[in-house]
């Protein structure tokens, strides 16, 4: 890439989520893939929704994403309900249990750019039919960054489809268990290395509470978690870490080349998603700032310091 | 701790395993918790051996040891057949499945040091009974550095002896799933903070292929597993990575105040417990050197390296 890219669009789902953790639960609180992504790439660079509400859509919603800079003319209001769904995590707070999935005016949803939507440089594609992000992708004119993230009902119900985007994507975000299930593989790096073949530069395997592993100029980078003493919820920990990878990403105005750049983008994904996990829906995201975003990335990246390997272990004298 | 210490004492098993991995299987190879800990840790200390054989035990096995510079003058030989175990290993590599324990001659072990055993002021109680454990701490003249692990069978049967013994440890490792029952808590994090109320100032949550926590000088230090694109065998990897951890630890000769010192002692730990399980039994462990060990701790410093987290993420402009 040269040149500052500007802003990011993104084109996935505006919901209504209703979750119930073991530390509680919400009931139709602001959610979506686009939502998550919006409120954590906002704090590095111009986020534009591209995605559909229907009319019971709060307006007090729509407000807490404008207020917070986020550019919501691509995100159109149809006669119908918005997008609701139903959630559980038990002891486990690696996988969901999906409890009810009403797409109501997610159903018939085709993405469709504005002007100033088709012109930028950067989007990310969040978990919607392979179809759909391909056809946005057909709208752009110009895009140098793309990356997207999927789920399992795709991996099953449209892998070709999937296979065929990735070949126009750079950064690739999957959960560790739709890595092995696309790839068909047992063993996580060879999973990253076999999407890797397939088109996107860098991958990025999310593991949950367990990290993630970036492959970038063909190297694996392990990562863990920050660790927690508390995750009350962790609806959106994905989209979440995307929008701070990518945003952060954007704002150092670099290059797919620079793996410290990307490093640094898996520590503040990492971060941002330890945010969130910490309170229920977007509550944490929607008042955190910059200031504690950058202190705690601090405070990771000294967690994860183990020097040069200068201090290689002595031998017995 | 002051001056250096210049063995360790290991009391555990010494056994005869056989397991099924999806990669392959072995009969009646060299294993047990000590032999696992005295291969990995010779490369930088002194190791002996308490811990009995029967009289079936392959002279082989012997001179495998001893020519690796391990004392085995504490391991006795007695009337009858030495312990064997029959495990196996699923596509989820994390977790044995024991198909048989034969405890033979392990089962009225009662550890008796030597009197250089008794002398020595490092040990490693590897996962036997905790009233075991504590009886060789009793012979033990002037410990200095005592770690210990554990296993399920003992969280279930002598909780109230493993946690009295936990308040003369200064190193526990202890695996996740172990830590969470022990502690009775759904959070590793809290677990290991508990465990350090109970005792030990180090704390070592082992999640196998998805890392460790260190919890030391108060604070929990996430660290990933090293990349593997191939695990074969799995077993003995948590007693490789003590036995590499205490060994680079002693060499360092320092003390259990110096954080980075036992942030570079997990990292040793888990590049040796890479080599470990690359291959079955200890056929990697017998046969590594020192230089390529170096190399991986170096690798993977580099992995890890995040930068001092002065380029925290920019401002949108």
């Amino acid at each position: 890439m040269t040149g500052k890219i500007e802003s990011i669009v993104v084109v996935g789902s505006v919901a209504l989520d209703s979750v119930k953790t073991p530390e509680g639960e919400t009931h139709e609180a602001l959610g979506g893939s686009a939502v998550y992504f919006s409120l954590a790439a906002r704090h590095f660079t111009r986020v534009r929704v591209v995605g559909v509400v229907g009319e019971d859509f709060p307006a007090q919603h729509r407000e807490t994403l404008a207020s917070r800079g986020i550019d919501l003319s691509g995100l159109q209001t149809v006669p119908g309900r918005t997008f609701r769904w139903v959630g559980k995590f038990g002891r486990n707070l690696n996988a969901a249990k999906t409890l009810s999935t009403q797409l109501n005016v997610f159903e018939t949803f085709r993405p469709k750019l504005t002007e100033a939507q088709k012109d930028c440089q950067a989007v990310f594609l969040a978990n919607i039919d392979p179809d759909l992000q391909a056809d946005v992708l057909r709208q752009m004119r110009r895009p140098r960054l793309v990356a997207c993230d999927t789920m399992d009902f795709w991996i099953t119900s449209k892998r070709q489809a999937l296979k065929d985007l990735l070949k126009r994507v750079d950064i690739f975000f999957v959960n560790e268990g739709e890595a092995l299930k696309l790839t068909r593989q047992a063993n996580n790096v060879r999973a990253a290395r076999k999407l890797a073949e397939w088109g996107p530069s860098v991958v990025v395997v999310k593991k949950g509470e367990h990290g993630a592993l970036l492959l970038a100029g063909g190297r694996i980078f392990p990562f863990p978690a920050f660790p927690l003493d508390q995750v009350k919820d962790p609806t959106g920990a994905g989209d979440t870490f995307a929008g701070a990878f990518l945003g952060s990403f954007l704002a150092a105005e670099t290059d797919l080349n620079n793996i410290h750049a990307l490093k640094h983008s898996v520590v503040c994904g990492t971060v941002m998603a330890s945010f969130n996990v910490s309170d229920f829906s977007t509550r944490v995201l929607e008042n955190v700032d910059l200031a504690a975003v950058r202190q705690r990335v601090r405070e990771f990246a000294d967690l994860l310091s183990c020097g040069n390997g200068a201090a290689a272990p002595p031998a017995k004298t």
